[in-house]
């Protein structure tokens, strides 16, 4: 299969662009993610490909516990502010301010929605990604806006 | 938690529609799908929630082998087809042309691109939908265009 045809064919699928959070203890994670998809709807569970080597990795599997932020059309900002590595101080979470929620993920205050979730299962080992499938376990729609999506923001991630 | 709150965030979430088909021996089957991402670039893998209860997922879990259709963004009737119950005849599948491709998964001849996976896991039991991973063994891009996404349907599937 020629690379060029199969990069070109992953990269017209569609994805939103998502900040993914967790804690565990003292460490926290945060990172931009866009493969990420809903997989129930009783229960409603969600899937996502997830960096091993990340923070946000790291403490969802000590933890458990996750929150997907869902991103308004005009946030490219703050989904930049996501592919650093994760920095908590008193400027927030890598800038951006956030608070507890019903689980121990933080909920970041400028996301219009978010979704948290118990891990249910990972999938190691089968590619460069781990597969988290969460069971969505609180969720918030604080204004409905038309999402942030790849094909919306100047970034790739596909292929 | 409010299920309209999180039906709303849910629904915030960011799809694609694609046109997931398989064929064991005989049995084809053919089926509009949204929860799919791709989940992996080294090896290339995507992961699909899919209902249990479909020929496509019978297929596919009986073969090992499926395709996934990217349409474009004028291509809702093409979607709308597979929402009904798959039928092959002289009109082709559902009335699309198709013919075999590098699996035994029928190819679509009008899809701008598609995608042919090898099934490397499947599991079931965790929600309303099987989660099937597979790798990308095929793919052919025939023309860059929007994809339809749900967003730009007249369609939800989510919440």
């Amino acid at each position: 299969m020629p690379a060029e045809s199969r990069k070109k064919a992953l990269r017209m699928m569609s994805n939103g662009l998502y900040v993914m959070t967790s804690r565990s203890g003292d460490r926290y994670g945060a990172a931009t993610v866009t493969w990420v998809s809903q997989a129930s709807f009783r229960p409603p569970l969600v899937m996502a490909a997830v960096r091993q080597d990340s923070n946000v990795f790291a403490c969802l599997r000590e933890s458990g516990a996750v929150a997907v932020h869902i991103l308004g059309r005009e946030q490219q900002e703050m989904a930049r502010r996501f592919f650093a590595p994760t920095l908590v101080n008193g400027d927030g979470l890598n800038g951006e301010p956030f608070h507890g929620g019903a689980t121990t993920a933080p909920i970041l205050d400028h996301a219009p929605a978010y979704l948290e979730g118990r891990v249910l299962r990972i999938l190691d080992g089968l590619g460069d990604h781990a597969l988290v499938i969460l069971e969505v376990v609180s969720a918030e729609c604080r204004e409905q806006v038309p999402p942030l999506t790849v094909a919306d923001s100047p970034w790739e991630y596909g292929g």
